[in-house]
């Protein structure tokens, strides 16, 4: 299924944000399902193959939960980009945790109630990468 | 060095927000600096312990350069609120670098000239976590 | 602070069912509490504390956020009765998903907004242990 | 096998426990035997192909004795929804191993000698997913 | 504990089969109780601290019920006695499954209803270990 | 090689203490010679392949000398009744040491000059699985 | 494409210099694109191309950007070549980042902003190998 | 014998490169030995503690061949400025490898017949950090 | 090329010491180069070649320099021959590593400029293997 | 005991092959039972104490049967001397296996009936280590 969109995506000249757009959907949400780690409604995977000219069973399978995270074949990722994100858990996650407890309580900040984008900030020095999380907290429960 | 701010921070109440705004930097960052996993300038090592009444050895030690990400004694954080950063790269992580890659071409977002922060939302079925990371974006040299 | 209440709840012969029915919560809850893996209110510290004569800088650390899974030192359980648990998810989690991802659609079980009972069955042929795990399901945001 | 079960479970547009109704078994049980991690007896195996109009072949293969565990490519589950039972066992194991030492002494609950299902809680907040297991209490020897 | 049951040992100079015949025992389990990874009643507690002189708390913590395994500080035992039987798990389990499968069908041989016993076999090319172990079959449950 | 042996074996519906039977050697044995465990003799290679009715090619490659233990693909295994053997080593492996070095003195039992055997123990409250493991002691060299 | 460029490269007996020559970049960046590991300009990628005679469909994808590191299936590399860096880290590493901090406070050198040459160093005892590596320094923010 | 150099050295002010020129060495070699990776010569060994002012245990210390490699607990270092190391061998190795190849043979640059020095390199954009390494070139025997 | 190797050396029934003899080198540097770990000269190549009949893309094959180490895809081997000699390092290593820093000082034996042989001792109660390493001693630089 | 045994050595200024020739034994074997890697017999442990003037307890201790490998805390040793018997397993081993097996069948290089011994090679380019490792073959028992 990925190759498949990979491919319509690239013969069409089209980014996730364009295919975004077109489905009313965020762009790594889009870039995400389309890579296999989240499902999409019927009618969001009707559109999405309706952009890109795929058959059904494209998106009969952009609508199955997929076994999630299976691309990482090594616990801590190789590829700098993503590795950043894992150096960041690695300096910045306690001071994190200090700081929604002390906020919210003992719980956590939900990654399925949850949106993540990505965004372009202008700057003089060289432009940044703007990451937006947005999670539920949920509350542990005590029963 | 740790042990001793937690205590102190503590015996006078605090927060780290209230500690960060006598200092004038970000709750985040304080306590990462104060939990060992950033250094401090001087003049910041001077104000963090006049707010909780440390002496010098205090002061010294914020100025070091720890070895950072000790804390993580294995690959995996077993902690469920730092994991759920850990799943969040593993599921969302490839189609954040699809769209940085499309968006900015090849390179990274900086975990260095990089800042974190963590803001509650107000919200009717449950306030949420918002955090915003925002890294400058360094593009690979090509010699 | 474990170390304090296992000691006082071996000198007052105390099980953790008595405990917990002093407290008005759960004995798995309460063990685990305990034990450092979750935090108290402060009422129910105080509880905990009233029931075990222990003093406030129990109270303290039974309200604190602990960081979990410390305990386990290896990524699988050496323990026999904790690995049966690791086993389980080994044998049985495809099925267990399959069964969920049909009746529920793309999410997960909460493991936060849980609770999870021990009881006896008696059974002819030799007891049963029924663990009973409850959580919330937690759909998949698509944004 | 599983692939050819899979295919036919879909072409035929049954649900778990509509094939587990069938054959008069328990739906996580019949997606674990389906999925290649339990095998059935002869009988079962026969009602299991017959409501998929599926051959010989696959009804021997239901029936043997299959290398268990073998699709969990990592130690630890990078799927969410599974991740969570590890998550269970990290954060709630102490306190389980506690409560059923205190009612059964030295032992485990076996994970040969049992069952485990999945049901829908009703709940007005939210739906909540309920996992029973059940399993013979085996207390070590002494010999 | 330990320390204190090797250090009466020593100095008495028993040795695990005298201890075991005055309890009434076999002399792998005695040791494995005395090196804390089984559990003793209380009345063999009582007899192993008579035989050595030793104190209530010995007796006390000899019935407690252990975290088992911890002592395997890697996964692959490093001791070269101990490392013979990961290797004959190695080189001889998968044969050792086929053959009790083939004649039990699917299920285990019980670690936990469980015995172990040590025997010297005289030879003329040189003494042989032979040990022998003997767990109750547990068929899997199919519901 | 394993792959022709199986087939031949179902085909033929031969049990593995048949097979053995024929050519003069113990199921264990034969089975972990099949699989690719040990190798053969070519007296007993061609034994088996006239059994099986199989050709010259699988006779040879029953005689040479494998790369062993391949088939573990984690160092823990996954697989319920093999993993029982891995608890076996963590549970009484420190006693079972104690037994043999107090018996033999310092040194091993050989896992080459090395049988292992499977039998089945009739017993009222449900049959046993006996295994027998005899292996050649080795004392250290003191040089 | 990695095979297609090797192909070509062997097939027109032409070295990485010469290659590196002949499009204007250097020796080691050269065979890092070409091996996967870096990503071309779409200039870049048509000189290689050019020199090579190779299609449209190599020097698109030379200008992706690639899942890095995914080559190394260890976390510490087996090659003796390659495991001598890591020996560098593990010996030098620490009194590197002494120096490094002690030059310039705390952060990084960049491996992005990054250049690393091989160069040839005459010597009567035996050539040796000068690695030059060349990257920005960047300083931790403090925000 | 660290703490005492670390202590002697942030008592009398020193810098690495400080040390370094009295004793007539680099000071990346400088740090390396003081941090117990390196072992001295006994003339250096007594420089060392003349410059701190510390005694002949230290100085013996710095003459012993030290078990190197033991600081970094995880095989992938935690540290943003260590692993960066990591990421160039990830990334830039296989390239690095072909010239070496290409231009040497087959062999190796030796990480003990081995220096290496850190430089700042003044930039308008950034200072930037420049490594040099050197180390003989070994080819490999054919005998 | 090692299929292709092997092949041609079964069908014409030569061992590795034969074919050794045939080009002058030693058995265990031509069975380690045929298995792809070490390479040829382009002479040894063409020997290889025309010993086995063999044509001129395995000569080839034969003096690349191969990524090494790669068969081994656990990091302690599991084939019983091969991991006695982890067991060596992990018992002996330690004294060994005394006796080498005592009579050479602080640095290594190579294992580039390295040969390794293997023999058969004849002994009375059992042929012995002898196996004689030798590798330059290499001291450390300091700089 | 290994620090007694150090201290003392020390003191006294012998090297392992002294204390070896005073009580009769190898120098690579005395260096391993006195850092805890072997036992000695009575009589060996009282002829290392009387030349080291050591106490009975220290005597006893290399008595002892310890617990081997326990030094390595990873499974590749990061020292540079002890990772070149690593690598040398990784390169050469499967050649080494190939020579063994054709001259001797199916077995191993027993690591217990086993000595090693480390001599100095006079060179004009550079003396070399010479390690010669001496080892009983034992065939695989077929039963």
């Amino acid at each position: 299924m990925t190759r498949a969109i990979l491919d319509a995506k690239k013969a069409k000249g089209l980014r996730w944000d364009q295919i975004a757009g077109e489905i009313g959907m965020a762009p790594v949400w889009t870039a995400t399902a389309c890579l296999g780690e989240a499902s999409a409604t019927e009618e969001i995977a009707q559109k999405i193959t309706a952009v890109l000219d795929l058959g059904d069973d494209v998106a009969d399978a952009l609508q199955e939960c997929p076994l999630k995270g299976q691309w990482m074949d090594k616990t801590i990722p190789s590829d700098p980009l993503l590795y950043r994100f894992y150096e960041i858990l690695s300096v910045f996650g306690p001071g994190v945790k200090q700081c929604i407890h002390e906020e919210f309580g003992d719980g956590i900040m939900s990654a399925i109630d949850f949106t993540i984008d990505v965004e372009r900030e202008q700057h003089p020095k060289g432009d940044r990468v703007k990451i937006v999380m947005n999670g539920k907290f949920l509350p542990y429960v005590r029963w």
